[in-house]
């Protein structure tokens, strides 16, 4: 047991609880047993403390000798060793600085105790002069954002472009199955199964270009911008050399922008960024709704692989599950993006307040379409499989081929030959043939 | 180890895992890695199964014997015993199918472990057969949402009424605190401290009725409709026998709708709800945002109590950071409409497969006011102190005084005065003073 | 040509302009080019002023004998005689100050026109003085609006009531067309097409129900409370009494709040009122939906009936326009609600001066709906046709029959069932048949 | 008076109609009386139109010489000629059918009339096979969208500019006026108002951009592709041609996609747009905000130019008209996003129905923002005055100097500092600097 005080008052920690004061009234504050703080985000921030460690090392500036055991407490988190330390919720007030408290309060105990000293000897390592020094959440937590939306849409972006293949794949397979093209849900023209499949595959593909491309304005952080971007309390060698490093230990071309008041303040780039994933989402639940229309006992086109039973009643019903979680995940996006998009628009001067739901909405975002895209590619698409029969027999049914003749014989003249012969498709084939230049 | 199988192929089973075949499965398909179904959600789910058995019981149709230990494995699993057996994520397609499947598989095996009997044997207690008898997901899925919602919407009333008394507390106590009232940001006319929290009582009041009168529409369910509705495959006795039943063990005044076809298909009643959350949201929102405001530097009307240092490098620092909280509540709760609204309107014949999005996230929005409502009450509300003397000061160097002229000297005159004097507060009024006839 | 100046400047007016400086200067404020305000906004506005001229005479208050001139412009204007002096943008700054002036203006300029004056001697008519006497706009643009989204939901909700009306008709003519009911797209078990219908007609008049009952709240009106709902420079007698006349005016009961400051400020009762408006287009948009599947080439259950040709290019195509129609409204009004309910929710203090978007989103979706209603049923819903053949082929062909042996022959009994005979759906019943027991 | 007919009936028409019979009919099928389509749209229809004319001609298919004439009357309607004959309603059903009639029926009777013919004289000029020649809605109607929306998008990119510059004219001018910086509305640490105005520079630099860049995908359009992108029935000459001329006549670097049947039933690039819409909406309701609260009485950092009387009842009140006018199109803007997105998740097959309610709601946008961003910074910025006094005297009466000591005293030292002298802000700086390391 421990007893952790400030001009606020005190609190008991036990041993286990690695967090200290500031954490732990969060915890109480928030009380909204809703979702823990994202953990990929936690460990975005924990890449910045190690950075900011290694960094004051490399400047000379660690004249307590304190910076090597922080590393070490910095890779223990990032192996997933304190997981449990982190108990922010999602949703919280103060624009993330809790978040960023627990992450200096749990390295600062980690380090003590790696150290051989008791929890909450703050005197010999503490987590704001030492862990968070040259920092601030108004850097710390955008830039740890940023990192972690770049890491995940890397890996979306590589998702997408398995899906690409996956569609495009199946684009070849069923090339020479013809079938009848429909809009409005009326018979149109014919057009194949491949070249439907096709076009899904060139929707998703300009998803993973926009995806990837939009990287580039993520890359600008404002670390080494302190409070609200002017870089108070920041060592310039430390303002200088932490980016290098961060770069190294993300793997992220990251670059400090020419005005960290602006990225401080702005978050205009998540609203982008939420566009497309917003796009991406249209075209899954696009793809997924003809799936399901296909694969509908009405039209049959094409069968979707059977991966659960679909009823507590019904024997031997099947139902379209993968399309119809996708669907899901596609709207709840678009629905993340409401909050991202009201939240942004709500910054006032130099801060939005409302950082952690943006935050939150847009992580959330990126880890369900990584999931869903390949749920839905190897669970749904590559298992698909065309029914050429069901094709034939409703294309010949349909009055699909009536188009290709009114170039040569006018509009209202094929118009009034299908009229007369509605009920018999084959005769009024005959007729139009009839009417054909020579 | 056991294991399972149907006609799509066969799966391995730990002893400690309790749910079957089809839960598992959707575990694998649906592998978000996002978030669990709701757990009311499926505790309603469990009351209707317990519901059922005591029906069975009642109707004299137990002949195997099997529904008392059936219903002792539904009270373990509402007193929170088997928790970690309700594996599905909360995005699934299937329309709720799979969470009805582990909640009949749980119960199943828990039944047969209590008559000593090894988990998967079916044919002494069968999911589908004993524990889902008379049933569908059509009619226990959605019936089981409308409970656990009025069940959260009972409990988020009574904290409106709370929030809503306390707000009246601050209403009486700050009745004598003159301050200047604002309109679009600028001085407007007089008002007092006092009169500003009883019209935010007022429309927390307004949520509070809405809350309560909604409740009638819920009560209407299509329990005993098994498939789409229909009936197929449910006794009467017992459809007549289980309302009664769910009424008694949830304390809610349920009846079977009329018109359970309806019901099955049709999720208005969710936009509804809904809507009157983002109307508490809308509220919350506006309360927060003038509370924060009347506590900034600048404005200093009100002191909210101190709940967490505000900064990490900025000492001294202190945030309204449970108004801030609440308002980030109130957007997502917004956001979780867009989620309701379009998954609602993208229902097709007899079912909607989006029902567990909707369930999802209405339940989010419900258990997410009723905390942030709590919190807000206990957190800020209650502990906010006014500032007399800075009430004071503003109302003092405003021009807010001047409208109670204008009826007498007509808007142009005093306009005129104001623009002549508009450096002289003091000057500007005595001349309107002596402009007034006796 | 006239000019009219004050303290910020002067602007020249044609003779044909019976708006005056105020009006002129907000149209060149808000040039947006984008709609007009609601021109029955502006209506209702001019019914309080009307009521507001009537009330002066009662009280004995009309010195200068002006308001039975002021009464007959107010006529004027009703009568629509003067719709084109109406030129404020809908989405303009100023919380509605510049559509309330541009009324006041019209009326001082018609009256003094009736009188023999010229437009713009506002030393014998004031717009302010005398039109907008004991008036604000904080109370008069909230009253209007309420005034308008009540007369604009009675006739919604007559309109619901007559799709209800049509739908039940369909529901009885189709009583006896057996056809496959559908979940997830999926052949689920036999319904008929009346019930299909039925359910519709359910939603509707649960629609109907909503849009009735909520006008109860809507009624409660903060005319008199002038500024921010103070009642400041309006005469006692003044404030009892129009109240009443604007009752017999408008035909709706409307009251006066007993708390018009928290009726000036919030607004959570346009998004509740938007929140049912989404609930009816939710409804909207399922019916268009099944009814675009129904009428399909490849289902055909029904026959919407041709409206106009599909195609420019493809003869003999046509397309379900009508519910391709409402679907586009019931997502318009979606959209709206995500104006109402973000911008109610960012009211400041004793205003909200975002409410000409509310305006405008909710009456426009009010409209909207009136007129999709009715076109839905007038030239969709009454044309529409059954197509019992094909409903009989589909039932025929699907495994829809199943479900109804599981009850006695279990679940998975009957699945093996199908399964082994899923190309043979009569010797599947068959076979089930005969393992009835007798 | 003339009459039309086909095979669904006829109607008459007056003199002055010069639509035919598909347009009548439109205007009664979807009789919302709500608004027009977008007038810029029918006149990128119109260019399509002129080219394919220019096309034929080009190519020798020009055999009645019909297609001089039909350019005459394009060049009518594009000066503005006709625009009382573009009569359907914005939200229409038969994904712009309707709209491309339109165009063909007001294109061949202006040229029957032209030519000396009574309208209506098909025979001689045909709506469909000799304007429409080679054409479908299916990529007339998307193609001109494309346009229309790059067109706009140049525009707006422009006023993107000229706002950028004006905030960076302010942000020099600026430059020198200190002032507290605020994180959460309360004060943080120092800042200038010019970098303020940089910031807000720099956001909308980013838009700049953005909007820009997103032309690319914008440019490829599927002209061409006819019925659903198969390109049946267009000459292959032409199909080269017409993109070629379309180039020349639009200034618009357009190509034809590889991949038509993907253009015609994907949307996503216009979520897309409409994403990066919303950003610029966010960034655009964030510095109006700032602009509120800085003009605010309680604040008074800056003055905005008085542009209208801001009261109808309280003399001398002026409001911040244009920032909330500019707030309010920012979410309009955001409600449109959600009308674009939902309608373009609902594609089906191979086109999207919906797609009128995406032009209207895309183009209204775009609009919107050219008007708003012109007007913010003709009537705000620019005009925008700053009041260093009042910077001045609130900086001074903050804690905003504390956070330069933290680097050197610690976190800790400096709160129990503040702490203790918080009524003395002087005594505490004295104390301060006392500790500092010499």
């Amino acid at each position: 047991m421990r007893i952790e005080s400030d001009k606020l008052g005190q609190m008991e920690f036990s041993d286990k609880e690695l967090y200290g004061l500031q954490t732990k009234r969060a915890y109480e504050n928030f009380k909204l047993d809703h979702k823990a703080t994202n953990l990929n985000l936690i460990y975005s921030i924990v890449k910045i403390k190690k950075a900011a460690a290694m960094t004051y090392i490399n400047i000379g500036a660690d004249k307590k000798g304190i910076y090597p055991p922080i590393i070490n407490a910095c890779d223990l988190i990032l192996a997933g060793e304190a997981n449990e330390q982190f108990i922010t919720q999602s949703l919280q007030g103060g624009a993330g600085t809790s978040t960023n408290m627990n992450v200096n309060e749990v390295i600062a105990n980690l380090t003590l105790k790696a150290l051989g000293h008791p929890p909450g000897s703050y005197d010999i390592i503490h987590p704001l002069d030492d862990v968070n020094r040259g920092q601030s959440t108004n850097d710390v937590y955008p830039t740890a954002l940023r990192i972690t939306a770049i890491e995940t849409l890397r890996i979306l972006s590589i998702e997408c472009a398995k899906l690409q293949e996956a569609l495009q794949k199946k684009e070849n397979e069923y090339d020479s199955i013809k079938k009848v093209g429909r809009t409005e849900l009326m018979d149109a023209v014919p057009v194949t199964l491949g070249s439907e499949f096709g076009a899904y595959a060139q929707a998703i593909a300009r998803d993973r270009w926009r995806l990837y491309k939009v990287e580039e304005r993520l890359r600008q952080v404002n670390i080494g911008g302190t409070a609200i971007g002017t870089g108070t309390n920041a060592d310039k060698q430390y303002r200088f050399g932490i980016i290098e490093v961060l770069r190294d230990l993300t793997g992220i071309g990251l670059a400090v922008s020419e005005y960290p008041l602006d990225i401080t303040q702005n978050n205009d780039v998540f609203v982008e960024v939420s566009g497309l994933l917003k796009a991406l989402a249209v075209n899954l639940m696009k793809v997924s709704g003809d799936l399901r229309l296909m694969n509908s006992n009405a039209i049959g086109e094409i069968r979707l692989k059977p991966m659960q039973l679909g009823s507590t009643i019904m024997p031997g019903k099947i139902n379209p599950v993968i399309p119809e979680m996708v669907t899901q995940v596609a709207m709840r996006v678009m629905a993340n993006d409401y909050a991202i998009t009201t939240a942004s628009a709500l910054g006032e001067f130099e801060l939005n307040a409302f950082l952690p739901l943006i935050a939150d909405s847009l992580l959330e975002s990126l880890e369900l379409l990584v999931n869903a895209v390949k749920l839905f590619r190897e669970k749904c698409i590559d298992l698909t499989q065309p029914n050429p029969v069901r094709c034939d027999v409703l294309l010949n049914s349909s009055f699909a081929f009536a188009t290709e003749y009114t170039a040569k014989l006018g509009y209202e003249t094929v118009s009034r030959v299908l009229e007369q012969y509605k009920e018999d498709k084959e005769r009024a084939k005959q007729i139009l043939d009839n009417m054909l230049p020579n």
